[in-house]
């Protein structure tokens, strides 16, 4: 049975009964903008570490290692949460293993009795919500937040997709949602760039990977957690 | 210095630093519309309660005692959560001790550092604001919500108080808030009865009860918490 639910912050995901259901974990600024196109530039893979120091230590079993904290690189680490860094396709064919400040502690939380994980960015909507039609499960959407708070630009990703799917729900939030996305949408990265994380990523001069985080459709490609590691799987439009 | 924030539940209450601001609690459906129709209504004074055993406690010292869990009246009380109950003002000059589903939990959170705890409704909306913009104080609106869950009818009761109070915010939710009460503020009624807990309530048969706690700026009055009672001050209209 579909259905359709919104999650605004790891500090509620006990609220949620996850079992059964596909989770799309979303990060817009940036964990799972610069997932989705790192696998999209021919990254084999990406495990999400919680810590820092588990990270880091990875860097001695074959993973390159991406450690972002408040915005920025943490030092040691080769990559920090740009994902303009993979464009060039110069990590392609290697395995990447990242830490952020909110993205990778949500997608540790949404294992719990999951039936799959998702990783979901505006750069692969339509595809993520192609793959999702092909199946007949209920779907949570849950948003990393900024350190445990409710944030914009997560939860209007969540409204867009609530919109794409039409699946029936039950809950405010994804009511809430879905009707601010179609009013702003055609004018999102306007009203994104008043949410107070664009506005802490602009004073790290960084206006360059907004623009591209709230791309949309770039990629026709569904971010899948597999056995701990995010893997890439081509989704042909139009099909 | 003004400024605004809301949290959307108490699960997310420690995210926020209380210290020195106006916290407004509101519970539209229905504790905190129901603290204000008692206290317009000629109530002396409301008694917050957390628990159904305290409260029921109070009833021997002199308190009538009002409980409701999930919707609907405990066993043993006197009084649900209905504010109509108290439109006959056969309650006038009587003391109340109140225990509900979400409501008094929120208040009791709220208390901690916070300047001044006020009680937030629809119903007097406009007497909140002018209480307000009196002050010279940061404000941070305190949502009930549903069981720890982002709830509709309070979030767009913060969206119309930050919409009247036109404070500075720094603060996501807010700017969703507010964007969404202006689209929505011309039918209000018709966007609340499609959430989820106006959905739960209809099932009450309680249509009466929603359509009252959603009415606007009918009492000219302000709920001040003060030393653990509620009471009320009049706020001339226009003043």
């Amino acid at each position: 049975m579909n259905s359709l639910e919104i999650c605004f912050s790891p500090e509620l995901i006990h609220l949620h009964d996850l079992r059964g259901k596909i989770v799309v974990v979303v990060d817009i600024f940036r964990a799972t903008s610069t997932m989705v196109t790192a696998l999209a530039n021919g990254v084999k893979s990406i495990k999400p570490v919680e810590d820092l120091e588990t990270c880091r230590a990875l860097s001695n079993t074959g993973y390159i290692i991406a450690g972002e904290r408040n915005g920025q690189t943490e030092d040691g680490f080769i990559l920090g949460n740009s994902p303009l860094s993979y464009l060039d396709r110069s990590y392609e064919g290697k395995r990447i293993a990242m830490t952020t400040t909110n993205g990778t502690v949500a997608i540790e939380r949404s294992k719990e009795g999951s039936h799959e994980v998702l990783i979901g960015a505006f750069l692969n909507l339509e595809a993520t919500a192609t793959y999702i039609r092909k199946k007949n499960k209920p779907v949570l959407i849950f948003c990393a937040g900024w350190k445990g708070k409710f944030n914009l630009e997560d939860s209007l990703y969540a409204g867009a997709l609530t919109s794409l799917l039409q699946f029936p729900y039950d809950c405010d939030g994804t009511l809430a949602m879905e009707t601010l996305y179609n009013q702003v949408k055609s004018d999102l990265v306007g009203f994104l760039k008043k949410a107070s994380h664009a506005k802490r990523l602009q004073n790290y001069n960084i206006e360059e990977d907004i623009d591209f985080c709230l791309t949309q459709n770039k990629y026709d490609m569904v971010a899948i957690l597999v056995k701990d590691e995010i893997i890439s799987k081509k989704i042909p439009a139009n099909v």
